[in-house]
């Protein structure tokens, strides 16, 4: 949608809107209940340390190590004891308090202010910040006064008795405060240093938290096997966006899979019954926004199921798995049709946090005198429809309708005429997400970003047209979906009319997971590939073969886990939830990958470089 | 050593065996206790599918499934309870029985033998074996004298009510039974049959159990952060080994890297304090037996810590997840330095579960007349050792030693003359090796197949001469390791003199770890690259750069998991640990990776295939 519209629409909103609304939100997945910020600080320890989060109090911190605690673990209840800390200087303080910190928190060390130690103290009040020091000390209370509540090591200090310096840090790109705001190439370039942050330590150590929680449920309770599948395979067909490995034998070449697909199929042949993997994946995207070149997914395969049992399987998951600071998720998940997910929201994967749904107002003008009215309404598929905007009605019984006229082609704007649905109701999708977005922007709140829902959509079509033939068939999702068992029997007459047997998962709008049953028999694979694809079924045949063999019914998904872990987070940007991403050209820009390769490295691969004409490496 | 002198000796020693000896082994790492074949059949509940694991009572297998139970679950406790079964038809007996197979076992199934379902029982009577039929039906118990003790279902049987083919088995390359022997090229092509059988179940699913328990342990137990790091990387100086990966930049290749060393190092500077990860890496090494392009590390680095605190973990680590029937680990491991390694063994990872070390017995020899010993013990280093081989002594002290007499370079067979240590230990250490299998091979036990025997070996020189120019030196390990405290100053003076803090994990002869405690002072790690080993420092500037902004000390280390595995359950192959293994020359037998790829796919990378000339790829 052009901006002279997406201005027009927001005049018009505005102008409606007399009071802020209050934002209503449903509970149908996970219900809010704190507000990232305040639960983390709550968890942290530290009011400048928001979002750190203390691990379980099983884990002794001094083991394997020369401390004996970590910086976030002293209270009153260690008063007296000698203590070993180790960690980075924080800042110093009126020459008398080095604050120490750690991936737990902070701890105030006081620094000997006697006459026979002025070295130490010289050392250390001279220290740059972020340099590593191991103190020994004893465990004091504060003096009454001078406790700070806002930190939960508050109440105590450490009367330093010794103190080594393990590191001194030399130079820092900039400063390690969370308050500091870096660009996001230095965040990138200085990684290491960015890791330090609370929010990054936060995001990777939930993400660790988050997995090891849905291994606990998959195999311990579960019984799925951890397997692990090949990532040097070969190249799938159609599969363009695969990397390429070169062997040592000419021409030859591995691919790095976008999926183990294949592989989970077959380790179902192979009787393993239930598998899982948190499997590294690739796509060869190039620059597209937010993506990665490499990404995780959990990967689940089971025999003898099917949807329901997947779909009871995966809210399971993320019942249990879910961050206790987050809320809670409470099964079952609402289901929608494709159908009626196209129709209400105008797209596949709907934010169900808000109303604002498609209404079709066709009705409404069936005697309008109207003349382009009426005249898109007796087109086939003709229909007028509007999205209704809450205006800060208390009860839904008090909702007021603002219709939003989208410009045809044919005619100007603030005027609407909706002739095809299929066509249109993508567009008019896109512009209720946008007007979610402008009311945000004028503070009117819509989406509760502590609020999670999930939604399945299933009954997906098994084939789309061909974009560049629409009179050949391709798989919408891919060629290894079963047909809905009602419509198994079209797929020799009618392929186009087939739903397939695929399951989408939604969070607040999001893809994060896709699956689907799949074909187990090899005669129904092969009339798949074979006469509705028309594809050369011999690069599968290992699949192929595979099915003849005693193959069981199966199906299973994957979870987008950096897409997940970004919403759970509130990220922006699955970035923020990768320990090292590339950036947005591919490129690591801290080591400055990929990198050119000598010749005489490449011989052993049996390939050279194509250089594009004038192309100078030293330029690029 | 040349076949005649391995004839010779194995005439020597066979003639001085006059009765079969009693193993002794040691228990210094896990005692054994059962072999693999006595308590895998025990917890197997089939005779016919020895090896196989009853996975946790706590998990339900009927759930989210069509099945009620699986089909190794059901005992007189389930009497008259209706249930439904899924599996492979394992084999019919007498037209009476179907014996249903899955992953948990084998269920007799009492075909219905009433007139009003002849067909039925004709359609299971006639299905091929490996089909996968649902049945369902009530369980009874077995008529009496009819019970198969060897068989944990054995009491019981199922009295089909019902019965759905879901999927015919057309066609089979081989029999699925474990008595069957397959040829190797046959199982990897066939993976997803040769998976069915009871040893590969186990294999795969003691994997994931074992990982599992390793990642409570690391996670759960003691705060590690289980963090991905990217596997697109940049190819590292020296790294020849790395598989390339063409970007879309012209000249541009990402690095598959051989472990995320770098990345862990860059952890710990980023301050996750704990990391550990089950990292999937690369080493293109062309066609080295059972040597695989990618496998699986343990991979571990903590901050603060040191060479006792790594072992500590590591065995306890072991202790935790080792596999109950897999008898018990009991640390401390016992700790060995690379000097006597060398000097006992002839190697620096001894297999410790037998004795027959290399004695020095020069002193015997001392006032010898035979001249040529006379001649090698007067040059320079020159000693004369010998292999002490047990002769069926009952205790230690009635050992009997036969001296075995190597050739050198200048004398005949059986005669051994050692004129330079370095050179002849390793040869010796070989021999050691060779003397036990061929003891073994003549039903002499020496190595008990059930015993494994830890040992850290420690104190490796910190760099070597280099083979081809021995004036200049290169890292023993890697260029990260840090020297031995007491040999830091010599680093500066004589660095060949320097011990570095690297430590190896050994069982039963096979090094399965190694790490260090790394360099985390830049000025010492730039010393290290500049001057000792003359590379560009440039090439490791952000690491550089990292360390000189607040490093902690640090230390880590990486266990190889396939190799761990193959040796817990007695495998020959890293292969049969492995789901879907790569070949002898790198290649996937079952979907033929790895493959041609069309010029044109090739054209967005910039690169183009040279072919050798005269080769062509019809006939590759």
């Amino acid at each position: 949608m052009s901006c002279k519209y997406t201005a027009l629409l927001q005049s018009v909103l505005l102008a409606t809107l007399r009071r802020p609304p209050t934002p209503r939100p449903r509970a149908c997945g996970a219900a809010r209940r704190t507000s990232f910020s305040r639960c983390s600080s709550l968890r942290a320890g530290s009011s400048s340390a928001a979002g750190r989060v203390l691990p379980s109090p099983r884990v002794s911190h001094g083991r394997f190590t020369l401390r004996t605690h970590s910086c976030g673990e002293l209270r009153t209840a260690h008063l007296g004891e000698e203590v070993t800390l180790c960690g980075w200087v924080q800042y110093v303080r009126q020459d008398l308090f080095v604050i120490l910190r750690d991936f737990s928190g902070l701890t105030q060390i006081l620094i000997p202010q006697d006459e026979s130690r002025l070295v130490l103290k010289k050392t250390l009040c001279d220290l740059p910040l972020e340099s590593v020091i191991m103190v020994r000390g004893k465990v004091r209370r504060r003096p009454e006064g001078q406790e700070n509540k806002a930190i939960l090591t508050g109440e105590i200090e450490v009367h330093a008795n010794n103190v080594e310096v393990l590191n001194i840090c030399q130079k820092l790109p900039f400063e390690i405060k969370d308050f500091v705001k870096k660009s996001e190439g230095l965040r990138m370039q200085y990684r290491y240093l960015d890791l330090r942050s609370s929010q990054m330590q936060y995001n990777l150590r939930l993400r660790s938290r988050l997995v090891m929680k849905m291994r606990e449920y998959l195999c311990n309770l579960h019984g799925f096997v951890d397997v692990e599948t090949p990532t040097l395979f070969k190249r799938t067909p159609g599969g363009a966006k695969e990397f390429v490995v070169p062997s040592g034998e000419p021409g030859r070449f591995y691919s790095l899979p976008q999926s183990p697909q294949q592989f989970k199929q077959l380790l179902m042949v192979a009787g393993i019954d239930r598998y899982f993997q948190l499997a590294r994946c690739y796509r060869d995207e190039g620059s597209k926004p937010d993506r990665q070149p490499e990404f995780t997914q959990v990967d689940i395969e089971m025999s003898f199921t099917d949807q329901a049992g997947i779909r009871d399987l995966v809210e399971g998951l993320l019942q249990y798995s879910w961050p206790e600071e987050k809320g809670f998720v409470s099964p079952p998940f609402p289901v929608m049709t494709y159908e009626e997910a196209m129709r209400d929201y105008g797209v596949d994967k709907p934010d169900t946090r808000f109303e604002m749904k498609l209404v079709d107002i066709s009705g409404a003008f069936h005697n309008t005198q109207i003349q382009f009215l009426r005249e898109a309404l007796h087109q086939p598929g003709g229909s007028i429809q509007a999205i209704c905007v809450p205006q800060g009605a208390v009860s839904s019984t008090h909702m007021h309708f603002s219709f939003s006229h989208l410009p045809s082609d044919n005619f100007g704007p603030c005027v609407c005429v909706l002739r095809t649905e299929g066509r249109v109701r993508p567009l008019l999708g896109r512009l209720r997400l946008q007007c979610a977005d402008l009311l945000e922007g004028h503070s009117v709140k819509v989406r509760d970003p502590s609020a999670f829902h999930f939604l399945w959509v299933v009954d997906f079509p098994l084939f789309l047209p061909k974009e560049d033939s629409p009179e050949q068939l391709e798989s919408a999702h891919h060629p290894f979906t079963a047909p809905v068992p009602e419509d198994a029997h079209l797929l020799y007459s009618q392929p186009h009319k087939v739903r397939g047997q695929h399951y989408d998962l939604v969070l607040n709008g999001s893809e994060i997971g896709g699956g689907s049953i799949r074909i187990h028999s090899a005669s129904e694979q092969r009339h798949v590939l074979d006469t509705v694809l028309q594809e050369d079924p011999s690069l599968l045949s290992h699949l192929l073969e595979a099915l003849d063999s005693g193959a069981p019914p199966h199906g299973g998904i994957a979870l987008g886990l950096d897409r997940l872990l970004a919403i759970i987070v509130g990220a922006s940007s699955i970035r923020d939830v990768i320990a090292f991403p590339k950036s947005f050209r591919g490129h690591d820009l801290m080591s400055h990958a990929p990198d050119f390769v000598s010749e005489e490295d490449l011989r052993p691969y049996h390939i050279k470089v194509t250089w594009p004409e004038g192309f100078c490496p030293c330029n690029s």
